[in-house]
């Protein structure tokens, strides 16, 4: 890659463990890159500060939040205060799933990518969320990226956008050790659905749960502050 | 239609022509109508303001409106105040164009239609708009269609999401024609991209001016409140 002329990259940060480790890999591939997190009625802002603090400090071009009242739809425990966020596994699509989420932020990184002239979407989806979020699975994102390239003024003049998405076939423990290697510090990503104000993780969730199984699957002492 | 468990529907609704006349349509065609705008950051706040209004007085379900701030990531007429609205017609994709409008409309409601099971959406996309917008295109509808059922429980599910476009083929004129017969008040929507608070139009905009062909082609008398 020529780094005098670096290909744009939007890149869908959380503040979480996965979205961090895809934005060290995209930067790590020499893209300039963009991130975009939302303020989407979540319960977790401890999560939003994680995404804007580490964006900036591992050297992004930019950092915008979106702010988007997903809440007035409902449907989602992480949205709704209809619903409680699950302590215990469940069967099925999980109560936390947030309808058409990743349709959504991904709409919105497309939207920015072509006020930037950028061909190029990361997102942190993974093989771990397939059996629980339709919109996870390889499937969707081939769809969308076949849409995406129909939807825009890059399609249309004959550019290909490439929505990217470097962990889907990777277990948490693997993105962990990828991420390590790369030099991302664990300790400051949020990944608990109900997370205080200060970052400090539930250690229940399905979020926590996941994140805990990471640590140990990847061999590696877990950075996370939970509070149980 | 069995009018007793009638099929639910999304319908978005900007608060002008297109958009109404196919809410008239939808209602007609006996969908229990749940509609959708955004406060996405527009310059014209009094077509919101109809959309909302409108829809309560044809009988819809329940009406939603979503905050979106879109000017964040700029690059459109509509939404940021870098660019100047055109008051004469111009080549190509028009500066009005915000990136990835539809696309994120369409997930938004696509999410809505998520957690009310509906299995249908409504958009007022039309054949005058084909050359400037790409995301008005019918290439553009079939791919997030696709996309659509892949990405939600209801397509996870084997059910059908349908993207809806009724005017699709249909000229200004022949939409202001067929919404007439359904008793829609054409006086109460609001099409400018700069209307006044009150709802008065600019008369000059790409908007305006293909509103006022539209009245002409078709024929009747144009209730619009110009404000030249």
């Amino acid at each position: 890659m020529n780094m005098t002329n670096k290909a744009k990259a939007v890149v869908l940060v959380s503040g979480g463990l996965d979205s961090i480790t895809v934005l060290a890999m995209a930067l790590k591939h020499g893209y300039q890159c963009h991130t975009l997190s939302f303020d989407y009625g979540q319960r977790y802002g401890a999560e939003l500060v994680a995404a804007e603090k580490i964006s900036r400090e591992m050297g992004v071009t930019d950092h915008k939040v979106v702010n988007l009242n997903l809440n007035s739809i409902g449907g989602s425990a992480l949205t709704d205060d209809a619903f409680a966020v699950p302590e215990s596994e469940t069967e099925g699509i999980p109560i936390t799933y947030v309808p058409a989420r990743n349709t959504v932020f991904l709409s919105i990184a497309l939207g920015w990518a072509e006020v930037l002239n950028a061909d190029n979407i990361f997102i942190g989806v993974n093989a771990v969320d397939y059996s629980g979020y339709p919109d996870c699975r390889p499937e969707f994102i081939s769809a969308f990226e076949a849409m995406a390239n129909v939807a825009t003024k890059a399609g249309v003049e004959g550019r290909k956008i490439a929505i990217r998405t470097p962990l889907i076939d990777l277990s948490k423990g693997e993105i962990i050790l990828r991420g390590l290697a790369l030099g991302v510090d664990y300790g400051l990503t949020v990944s608990c659905y109900q997370a205080t104000e200060s970052g400090e993780a539930c250690g229940k969730c399905d979020s926590c749960r996941l994140r805990r199984q990471g640590f140990v699957e990847a061999g590696v002492s877990d950075p996370t502050r939970y509070s149980v």
